[in-house]
């Protein structure tokens, strides 16, 4: 049994961890922390979890996590870049789910974050873990830097148009919508219940910080500059991100389906619609799947390509455990085979 | 006072005529048909209405429609064409909220609605009932074919950009969102609570009917022809239409913001949003209005315009009100002037 | 024009004074108040407002307030208690809608509300807004004591029933279910719409603030001491409270219906529904009305009464209105007569 | 492995089958019937199944069927009485999903459900499927009729109090509120998004096809005739059900606390919630679980009952599963181990 520690478990990936690693059989959770909830039981706060965990959070201590194979960052921005170095020292592998070591320009990353990199020599080595694009070096990686949400619909969307040099790079669009599960469990008077609920809204149109983690994924299977438009937008569910992505078509010849579909031929966690299906989020919910459609309007030279995640599975904690596998050998799927929840 | 009828009452825009009409100062409302409900009392199907009507549905009939000094149309398409002509000829106005009258080419519109135009000799008398295009026209009209939801949105939209040629116009994409009372109130499966509720997706990629209305409407204020693509979502809320529209500036150095407020400055029913705001739909929630914002993310060559209205308000009913206003000489704002619900 | 200032307009209740206010004919709104908010344009907090103010919030300032005719008080308990000696020390009427004013029993309201109450010396004056009862008193009122939202919603139930004797006072229960707008805008995490969406549960069931209200309430029409088991719920919706509730008929004989019907037959805003029909919490949604149905399952022992009410309309702040209404002499209607907002 | 067919697989609980069944270790799904959609492979109904099932909806046969070792009927009621002779002449077992075999009285039955029964023989040879009261006799069935969602939540929830006589059983109350995905997969205006969203009502509040159901079961463990009164509610959530119970207590002295937790320690999908706490539907969303929460408000004489399950699982399809785990010697847990989905 691997085992493995969660560092930052009050928040909804933390929770969604705990729910994906109680399905999985060869993991087992030695300790999940948290400063403000230490000595309470997790399925006191998360009641779904009771009689599936009889864990306490816990203070994080580095040498209680170094008893374990892996750990997992759960955290806001800014907490693993503090810890991680003294945890790998250790010998132990990390998966980090924020955003600390996705970006792999320094600069770029304390621009939009607002804050100085407390570990930029892990940048680096850090593997950013998007298994359809980097699954060998994920597998040797110690440090892996698990895609944002939006990052993971977008270019999981973009991947083969761009890989194939198939439209005009310099002039994509991502109109991406996301739940509210996506803005994490915090107070914020901007999620609560009656603000968001029958309603809808861009934010960010201006610039959202998931705009240079996607264009750095998508320049590193393009073969040329990317120019992006990305407009993020709250939807009134729990669960779910859609992107509605557009580009212009180079080659008029192609056969998108085709390609999408020989593409993601092989990929566990991929799944291409058929021609004229619709991806929903519901379809997804629960699950580490991304579904993709994609159409050419009125055979024209645009492209329209639409995909679906759970942004806390595939977007997040279902990726992060897709991860682990990678790493450790184990069956990908292992884990995340349980069907989406429909209806 | 102005007498009003309104054909097919039994739908989400037909009650929703009936809820501003019972504000409207100067109408009162002389009938409401529906064959299948004939002879309910219109408070019995919809108990919001209680105490508020006491007409109950009765039969189409055009001897008594003809009482009214104007007839709404609130029916699916292929109604009104049959029963118009035999309106008009005994001096009545119409304002039609379905499909029939809104496209001049008949060709295309009996492609998309698949089948024959049936009263062929009107449509070229029809005028497009958007006020902030066509104020001049709709008041002397005698029939009025009242732009579609999505249609409302999107021009209004576009509409500083192209009237300036600021924008390629062969190369716009709209990508709009939609509550589930724009599908109507009919019993489909695809629109049930639980196989809507929780949930987001596109529909009608591949092409929609309200295409060639968009298209048509943008072409009267370009200069140019207007390539578009438009992609429709479905979402889980009940009223409300966001566009997220974006185009490629000609010009570098316009200012949209100033463009935008410009533009919309006497029209009582576009409200421009400041700089850096996002509309949302449930500022518009009842109410014949349309926000919009506009932004240029990171100063560079694409523009990203968002627009919300109410579909059954600015999008359908209340649009319906404000051309009967137009056209009987009341002021545009009569009986629309309540605030949105928020929260 | 009556002069009206709110206290304490950031929330809910203070935006609804808002939107109803803005249709009243016969109020301006001179003022409103917020401490953390001071500077701000109301409408930018509250989009929906933008053309219908141009009102600031203000610093509270008794002289200022002192220039209105009725404040109106728009918030958390303990505040109005503070406020309101000085304010009607200079003449001006004050609708309090917190609950500060409501318990005659000093004690009772300490122990609930756990703290000192700041100005007993009022509470013996204090009416109790509820114009079905108390019509008359508030009229000459010179400080209303506006009825929280699950005791309207319960008392307007069980009055018929209670005044004439005919059920078992002492074995009375309330089921009431609320939309989140009814725990205010506050930043508290159980009030996310992750937490909230999708879910149901009931909370307080040992134990809530309007117990004691409500029990004074039915025991000032109820020939006899009341026992009300009442247990509140939190229902996925923004607007609207559904009290479903039960007592033992002591007559098997009364026509409940009727019984019902007479009682409200002259009251502008209780909708006593036709037999058969359940109300239907949307029904209600921005309109200043209760809806009620009676049944009597099986023709049994047990009475069965539904009533709906927005918890921000009747609930809350329409209710205040007609308070206001009642007071200076206008129609009880004034400014409450648009319909629901269906669908 | 365990072969087992379902017939009537358009449905949600024929959906939720599929997903439970899939995650089974010891069954597999032979078929699948549907006389609309024969042909259809399941997975383009229901997408969340892509990758699960190659199965296609068929006609029912016999024949085919009696391959199995196992049916589930997941019809509307009147089916299954029709076709399970057949079967079980064959030695299949079956579950039944539906109304067909739930009630011991016929005419009673007949009554309610407004049609003669078309297998009566087999009345009497049905066990009801609730393990928690008929363990022993569910293990030696050959039929299984599956108790309905709402008679699931109330009987779990009144079991400890009336096995013990603590309560007054002529004086029950039940007041219960569905998700959507109860009423069905059926195309009806009023369970329609735009319906339901954003609104709550009673319905059903003067008799409801599951109180017969909730009587007969009550009985069953009350040693004496119970008078219930049940309204059931519709909620704007997809899946859940809870239901608040009130009684009134017959003995001071008992520690309710303890005796729920002792009645229900040996049971794997019954969680009786630390005191204080009061469960969510959320909190089970997925999982056959029910969670319950018992409170004397006040320390009164009125005991408050709270339970939570989700319909289509512990209120259909798990506890189907369930019946079928302990039919065939399985751990009684076998497949239905997967923590609930929150958030």
């Amino acid at each position: 049994m691997i085992k493995a520690s969660i560092v930052g478990g009050t928040g909804y990936t933390g929770v969604e961890l705990l729910r994906l690693l109680a399905m999985h059989p060869d993991v087992d959770v030695a300790a999940i922390t948290s400063r403000s909830e230490s000595g309470l039981p997790v399925a006191e706060l998360f009641p779904s979890l009771r009689g599936h965990y009889d864990l306490r959070f816990s203070e994080p201590d580095p040498d209680q996590l170094a008893e374990s194979d892996v750990v997992f960052f759960a955290t806001p921005h800014g907490v693993a870049q503090a810890m991680v170095p003294e945890i790998l020292k250790r010998g132990v592998r990390v998966v980090d789910l924020s955003a600390d070591f996705r970006i792999k320009d320094q600069q770029l990353w304390e621009k939009w974050y607002n804050q100085n990199h407390a570990c930029p020599e892990l940048i680096g080595e850090a593997v950013y873990g998007l298994p359809e694009v980097n699954r060998t070096a994920i597998g040797a990686a110690r440090l892996i830097a698990c895609p944002g949400c939006y990052p993971t619909s977008v270019q999981l969307g973009f991947l083969p148009l761009l890989e194939n040099d198939l439209v005009s790079a310099n002039d994509l669009i991502a109109n991406s919508a996301s739940g509210t599960s996506g803005a994490g469990r915090q107070a914020k008077l901007d999620n609560l219940h009656s603000e968001v609920s029958d309603s809808f809204k861009a934010y960010g149109a201006g610039g959202h910080r998931h705009l240079p983690e996607i264009v750095q994924g998508l320049e590193s299977f393009a073969s040329q500059p990317v120019g992006l438009t990305f407009v993020p937008h709250l939807l009134p569910i729990v669960r779910g991100i859609h992107s509605t992505l557009y580009a212009t078509l180079l080659d008029a010849n192609v056969d998108l389906q085709a390609l999408f579909e020989e593409r993601y031929a092989a990929e566990p966690f991929v799944d291409v619609m058929p021609a004229g299906a619709h991806p929903q989020t519901r379809s997804v919910r629960g699950a580490n799947v991304c579904r993709i459609s994609v159409v050419r309007p009125q055979d024209g030279d645009k492209v329209v390509v639409m995909s679906a995640i759970d942004n806390l599975v595939k977007g997040a904690s279902g990726q992060a455990v897709q991860n682990m596998n990678i790493m450790f050998g184990l069956p990908e799927t292992s884990g995340l085979e349980v069907p989406p929840l429909l209806p």
